[in-house]
Order: structure tokens, then sequence, then C-alpha cells
């Protein structure tokens, strides 16, 4: 709700409607006139646009973005309940992100695919493709499909661009056609995933084959997908956490901070830590989103990090920017030995008196140091407050919370629509 | 128009059907009530399903099966003149080509990319960028929106299945898509070929920068994109030459060859040579179309390789059969040398009394062997005939003939649209 206000996305919601027609699916928070892919590519990207929603650790993507637009929408085509939502959650969840630990998240960042996007095609269509009653063939033939669909790049780094958030939106929107193809007996590619040019062999090096179907059935994904705290890339959550917590232990004040080091894993060290001058000078808030210096200045000085302060005064504060230049982010080979299972930083901070050191290794949010009910739920109050009434909100958490007994997925998105 | 009787073309117009509706665009030869984007997805398939489009040589693409269809819907929308599209047909194949040359086209395909999928995007994205006057600035972001959709896969060589039919028909629909976001003001990544995660280094291995630029403005992709005489994988169309060439001068007899060796270089060899066995066992027409043994059993037998001969009862034919079971291919490293300049094979051919030994560098329909405006016309009467009557046939020729006076392309689509 809160991303439909952001310049990307009036944009994308621009550029759609020139090209769509009809419909009854509900783009949120725009209303219930889009066709079903489409609805499902402006949820996607709006959903990724904050760079606030769930992440999974081990495949190093976010899987909600792209699974749950692709679930709304084909549930409202379909006429799901909340039962449907959940197993088709799981399974989308499931696929997602045990490819994205099959495709080795490292090399897979490294040779460019942004694994959201990726990942998340497949994943998507396990969801969508369990919605739509897809038999065992028609499922295979909707991966055989995705084949020819995989795409996602990690180059909007280099300007701080705007493809990332639609990566998610990419993957439900193709999910949503591998799916009505493979309906309608297109047949796609067999062995997508690991045949000689299937997706582990043509987008990364060393895979690791067996984790894409590691403990199915006995461990699912969903469990161990955490909740961001922070509005900005997964991979700066525990420095951030470390700061936050000195500040509140009062072990540190930020205006005494006279230089902060951080070593961090390889993965993320080159999305959020370099290079270093380019990470200490973000040019727009995407850049500040995957910038560790920005968001431990912020945090230092402000004692938060929320959607309010990823915004270009920030950027243009001068107090921000000398902060930012006493972050130092470097690789640390040794903390790479523990990922992806653990996400690991050290972090160093010292002042005129004082020298601390810091390891975390699960960033906040995650199974190992989780947050409440309570804690999503103000934060999903923060993003939505604006624009849906209180009445509304408490409306939609009380079906989140017995999602089990919900009726048809419509009686929810219906309560996700702006109130104009 | 023929390609739409194919099952891959059934079952892709009903699943695009049951997700689109409205829109103002023609898919040939079904009608004028698409949205642009699907237009350009059936049209895209439907142009590469006989395996019989236009083929680059040293991109190794099929350019227009992406670039026409994205131009023909762009078009539509925006009411483009012959003399446009011949201007954005120009500037998409040079797009597409140049990419195509640049991306090592024998190492991309080893990586398991298939370049008509992939460049496709970015030249059909050009092209129809050219017709919806985009200025520079919304050019550069279409294509920095192109490298999220790059997609492609060779996986589809493993079951014959049909994903090798969509990847033009996603390129033309994603350049629909990016041309129309970047209208809208969304912003791309930068540098989306040369960067660091650009096109060039995530999806292939030595790639060739400066060819992506090379001659522009002076050398026309266009001019240099062979006209297919046989519907079947280009890699086959030497030693296809070859062989009718032999029968022609009555050199030798289909019955009475013992053995049929074809050398040929590494980018084709693993599309259409290898494993041969397979190659020698094809289960669909797929198959049909990237099998060395079917074509040359066939053109040996049959004296032709028409659209007519790729069907079921030719594959399971027992003197067929045999016929593939004679025709060995093997990699020649030699040949490789001359590649992707020249496409050369070596064949040779064992009858009791003798042995033959050609060698073709070019196949026919290639500017250094070129086919005549009359051939070409006959190849679109065989293909359309049966749809579309005598006089509308001429019409349309007449159009091609002058394309430049054209004032409206949807003078040109109406008369592709089916009489019932």
């Amino acid at each position: 709700v809160r991303s439909s206000d952001l310049e990307s996305s009036r944009s994308l919601y621009n550029g759609i409607s020139t090209i769509s027609k009809g419909g009854e699916c509900t783009a949120i928070p725009h209303g219930r006139q889009f066709l079903p892919q489409y609805a499902a590519l402006i949820n996607g990207a709006y959903g990724h646009s904050l760079d606030y929603d769930d992440t999974h650790r081990e495949s190093s993507i976010h899987p909600g973005a792209s699974v749950i637009p692709s679930i709304f929408a084909a549930g409202e085509v379909f006429g799901a309940d909340g039962k449907r939502l959940i197993e088709s959650m799981v399974a989308g969840y499931d696929v997602a992100c045990k490819l994205g630990m099959a495709v080795n998240p490292a090399e897979h960042y490294a040779h460019g695919f942004h694994g959201t996007g990726t990942c998340g095609v497949f994943g998507a269509t396990a969801a969508a493709g369990m919605i739509a009653d897809l038999n065992t063939s028609e499922l295979l033939n909707a991966f055989g499909i995705n084949i020819s669909q995989v795409a996602g790049s990690m180059q909007f780094l280099e300007n701080g661009s705007w493809n990332k958030r639609l990566h998610p939106g990419f993957a439900a929107h193709n999910a949503i056609l591998a799916v009505n193809l493979a309906k309608s007996g297109f047949i796609g590619a067999v062995k997508p995933i690991e045949g000689k040019y299937g997706f582990l062999n043509s987008y990364t090096h060393n895979p690791d084959p067996e984790k894409a179907i590691l403990g199915l059935g006995e461990r699912y994904e969903l469990v161990f997908t955490g909740v961001k705290p922070y509005p900005c890339c997964r991979y700066i959550h525990p420095a951030v956490d470390i700061v936050l917590q000195l500040l509140k232990d009062e072990a540190i004040s930020g205006e005494e901070v006279e230089r902060v080091d951080v070593e961090m894993v390889r993965a993320g060290y080159y999305i959020v830590g370099h290079p270093l001058e380019r990470k200490q000078n973000p040019q727009n808030v995407v850049d500040a989103q995957f910038s560790m210096p920005f968001a431990l200045a912020i945090a230092l000085l402000r004692g938060k990090l929320t959607v309010d302060e990823f915004n270009n005064h920030n950027l243009n504060d001068a107090e921000v920017k000398r902060m930012m230049k006493k972050v130092n982010v470097k690789h640390s080979e040794e903390l790479d030995r523990d990922y992806p299972q653990k996400w690991p930083v050290v972090v160093t901070i010292k002042t005129k008196h004082d020298k601390l050191v810091v390891r975390k290794d699960y960033p906040k949010g995650e199974p190992e140091d989780p947050v409440s009910f309570e804690d999503v739920a103000e934060k999903f109050k923060s993003l939505v407050n604006h624009k849906l009434g209180e009445e509304r909100v408490n409306e939609v958490l009380k079906i989140v919370r017995k999602l089990e007994k919900l009726g048809d997925v419509r009686e929810l998105t219906e309560l996700l629509i702006e109130e104009k």
C-alpha cells in the first residue's frame, strides 16, 4: 500500500494501464480491474519496492513478493479459500527457496542474477499452479516454460535504477502466463532445473542440486523465512541490529563515534559495501537501500531506521554525509565459511575512549531472533494507515491471524483497496 | 499463417485468450482483437514455429521473428507507415544481430542461451521504441529494463518441447512492455549490455564487445540476413544444399548411398548433430527440425525438403529410419576457425563405387548464395495459400515490393487475416 506513492510505482501503473484492458483482479491498493497477470505484476513490484519484504536467508531471496501476488491473482480467478492460500504459499516458498539454495546464492549474485526474480518465477508458478489445479504433467510443463522466462539482473546496482522492484513483479506475471499456457496444453522443456541447459547449469557456478529437494515434505522453507524490521537490503540488518542495541544499552552514543568497521560475507559485500566510495555517497533512494554506510549513519544519528528515513533530505544531510564517511566495509573470508546458513557480521566501533567489537550471526526477524505477531502488526500499520482506515486495518489483521478460516481470498483483497 | 494450424499454436492461442481482453492489434491470421503485447507474442511465436524464418549468420539468431511482430504491434498502435516500418526494422535487426555477434554465439549456446530470445528482446525494443517515438533517455531506460527480461533456453533440445517457438514471441512481448514502461518514466539500469552485471558479462563467456557497435550506421545487418529455403535449423542447410545439388546433377541417387559423413562447426554440432543416436531417432517434429540425419535422409529419399516433409508419417517411415542411420555427424575444429563469418560443412558421401567430398561455406539464401524475390514469393505462397485467397496474396506481395509507399501498417496486416 505504502509503495503505491513512489515515483517508480506511478510510472509502472501508468505503463501497465496503457497496455491492459479489463480484468477482475485486485492491484493493491488501486482496485479490482486488472487482468490477473498485471495485478500480479503490480503487487509483486510494489511488495518489493521498499525493500521491506520477507527474506529467506539460505537462498538469499525474497520469496513473498513473487509468490503471494501470484497466489492472490490466481486465487481471485479460481476462488481460493484461506486453506488453499496457505497450502500454495507453503509450496511456492518451498520451490523458490530450495532452488535459491541449490543455485548457490553467492555465485548466482556474482554472475549478475537476482535470485528473487530467477527463482521467484518457479516458486510463483508452483503456487499459482496449485491454485489453478494443474495436474502433474501440466505443472511440469509450466516449470518447463519457466526456463524460457528466467530473468533478473543485479545491474540496477550501477545507477540505483528501479529494475529490482520489477523482478518479483515479472516473476509473478510470468508465472500466471506459464500456468495458463500449461493449462492449455503447451509443452515445456523437461528437466528445466537439472538439465544440460537447465537453470542450475546456465545461471550459476558450483550449484548444489541436492538442495533443490532437501527435506522436501519435512522442512518447510516458509518457516525459515525472516521478517525485516528495517526497509533495506537484508545484508545490512545484523549490523543495524548491533548498532541499535548498543545505543539502547547506552554503550555508545552517535556523536562520539569516530569510526565503524563492518566485516561481512562476500555475497552481501558486493551488494551493500562495494565500491565503498559509492556506498558512502548514495545518489538516490535505491542506492540508500543498498548502502551499509547510509543505514549505519542513520541508525547512529537517529536511533531508528524506518521507511521515513529513506528520503532525499537524509541523502543530502551534511551530518549524515559526514557519518557515512566514517563507516568502512570489508569482505571477510572467515565469515564466508558460515554462509549461507548464517549471515554473520562483525562490527567494530571506535570512539575516543573505547573500541567495541560485536559479532551477530542472524538478523533480527530470523527464526533464531524472532519478531512477534504484534511487531509485524505494527509494521503493517505503519505502512497502510495513511490509506486504509483503522477499522479495515484491524479487520485485515483478524483475517490474517486466522487465515485458514477465510472463505474466499477476495474478502481479504477487497480490504486492501484504497479508500478514496 | 501456416503455423496457426500447429498444436503448439492452438495451445498458445487458447492460453493467451484466457488472460487477454480487448485490444486492437492483429494476431496473424486470427484477427484484430488483441492487446499489442499479445499480438506480438502470438506473431513472434507463430513466425518461428516452422523454423522457416530468417537467419543472421554471424550472430546465429533469427532476428525477424521478434523484431517484425514488435514493429507490427507498435505500428498498429502508433499508426506507422511503410517508411517507418523499414527504418525501425533496420534498427531492430541491427541491435539484435550486432548483440548476437558481440555475445559470441558458440559460447552463448554452450551456456544454454538461445540468442533469438536473449538478443531478440533488445532488437524488438529498439524497433518498437522507434515506432513509439521514445526519446534517447527513454530508449536507454527501455534497454535498461530489458536486462531484467533477458531469457531464452536451449533446454527444449532435450525433449523437443515447444519453448523455442515462444522465444521470439516473449522477446516481442517483453519489448512492448519495456517500451511502455519507459515511455511512462520508468528508470532502467544503465549499461545493460557492457555493465559488470550486464548482458555480455552475465550470459556468455569471451564476449566480443566491440562487435555490438561494429560498423554502426555503415553496415546494416538486415542486408546480411539470410532467407531459409528449408524449414529446419539453419545449421542443417549447407549440407542439404550439397545433397540436393548432387541429386540434381545426377552425381548420386538416394538408393545407392551407403554412408554420409557431415563435418561441421561446434555451435551447430551440439544443436543438430549430438547426441547422434538421438538425432538419428527424432521423436517429434521439433526433434526433426534439429536433426541433420532426418533432413539429409528426407533430402536423399524425396529430393526436396519442404514443410510437408516434417510430419509424423516421415518420422515413422522405415526407409527414412534406415537412411538416418547412415548419416553421421562430427564436430570439426578446423571448420570452427572460419566461424561465425562462414558456416562451413564438409559432406562426404559414400556409394558402392564412389566417394564424394563436398565443402560448402554458406547456406543458400545468404547474400553469398542469394535467393530471388520470386523464390521468396513462392515460399510465401506455399505457406499462406490455404488460408488467404490468391488475390490477397498478390496484394500482399505488391505492398511488400514497395513497402516504402505503404500509408499505414494496418493496410498490410488486414490482408493477413484468415478468410473464414
